[in-house]
């Protein structure tokens, strides 16, 4: 069942955070890694810091943008120790390993993602997510390691999921994924902009406001499919 | 009140992860760093990797022997993911961080030690612990980086004691330190050879089993006071 938490490192500049990442998870019980344009991979330090698990860098997700690295997650957490001027809903390390174990268990696919190692994710990128969750640390010295956050993580996930690891999920997850939800922003914004409630020119954050609104909810399906009619509902009437 | 809690490197072979153990120690709000005979110490390297927690390397405790390092210290903890042939009673990180709390409300110096990154801790820096302290981890794969193992403890720890970091301890500990083991483990193992019962030829793990019932108890001072008393009664009449 590891195969539903996926660790997803950002524009990583240090190959060797890479491979530590890859050891730390290793060491959790964890497999599934995707990097989003790291700055060097493969990279001889990547392989070096790893010590011995190579097998989580062969089968590493490698992808160009975020949205294709949880394309198929049903949840989506970003680590961050920084405050943001448009907050999403907060939970620290052991409530979103509780959160997590309850999402596998309903057969979701999670994602936890980690930015850059100098400024962490950014508000687009949190954007995508529908929790923001943080390591309680230093208010004074809050910044970890990018590997060291991820051996946190891990472990209190794994300490959390237990057995649920060793099993399989007995249901399909009623939630959507994070390509339906970029499809749905997709058909959000085209309908905005056709009703001329949403400017081009001048977008402001309404895009983001309302993903920070909507990621909150974590759709169901048929949810998803009442809003898309809706959508396509006004579509037509504005032609 | 950090400072009643001491984490201790033995011979390290990387200066990055002293810098590493550095870092992740602040990051948690931890201060006080012991390092025992470590390959490279000062070097770039730890600097380097510290990003930020230079105070925490400029006030190390630098010290030859173990026994040195935890002279002070009431409650010793030993991180060892290795099985052993005399084990030690063992905590997970969960239960060491509220034995360690309780201990330091109490009053007590509390020592978590990091053996050599290959190696671990021999046996012989384990018989000095009270605890065998372990990361619940993949069986496979159980072996962590050094500070990678220092930033689960010092996080779990920090989550344990919360506002406690900010009291000073109300009362004196009544319990041993390290110093004082020492002291009656030297004066017991010359009262048994001078009973020839301890042969000094062929002492086999005789020491080590000792010292392993006696640090289990966790001994108070009035207690020691007794058992020095009989130390020197039999010692009295051996001669």
């Amino acid at each position: 069942m590891t195969h539903n938490l996926r660790i997803v490192l950002l524009k990583t500049t240090h190959p060797g955070n890479i491979g530590a990442t890859a050891r730390a998870m290793k060491n959790m019980g964890l497999t599934e890694l995707a990097l989003v344009a790291p700055k060097y991979f493969p990279h001889a330090e990547a392989t070096a810091r790893c010590s011995g698990a190579e097998d989580i860098l062969d089968n590493v997700k490698l992808v160009d943008r975020l949205e294709d690295a949880v394309a198929d997650c049903n949840l989506i957490l970003g680590t961050s120790s920084r405050n943001r001027s448009l907050p999403i809903p907060l939970l620290d390390v052991k409530e979103a390993a509780l959160v997590t174990k309850k999402s596998i268990q309903q057969g979701s696919k999670v994602a936890v993602l980690f930015g850059q190692e100098r400024t962490g994710l950014t508000n687009e990128e949190l954007a995508i997510c529908h929790y923001h969750l943080y390591i309680p640390s230093n208010p004074d010295f809050p910044s970890l390691n990018l590997a060291a956050a991820v051996q946190v993580i891990a472990y209190e996930f794994s300490c959390a999921f237990g057995e649920i690891f060793e099993q399989e999920a007995i249901v399909d997850s009623q939630h959507v994924t994070g390509l339906d939800m970029e499809r749905f922003y997709e058909h959000l914004e085209e309908t905005l902009l056709g009703l001329e409630f949403l400017d081009a020119d001048n977008p402001r954050l309404l895009m983001r406001k309302l993903r920070r609104l909507f990621n909150r909810i974590s759709l169901e399906r048929n949810e998803m499919n009442i809003l898309r009619g809706v959508l396509t509902a006004v579509n037509r009437r504005c032609r």
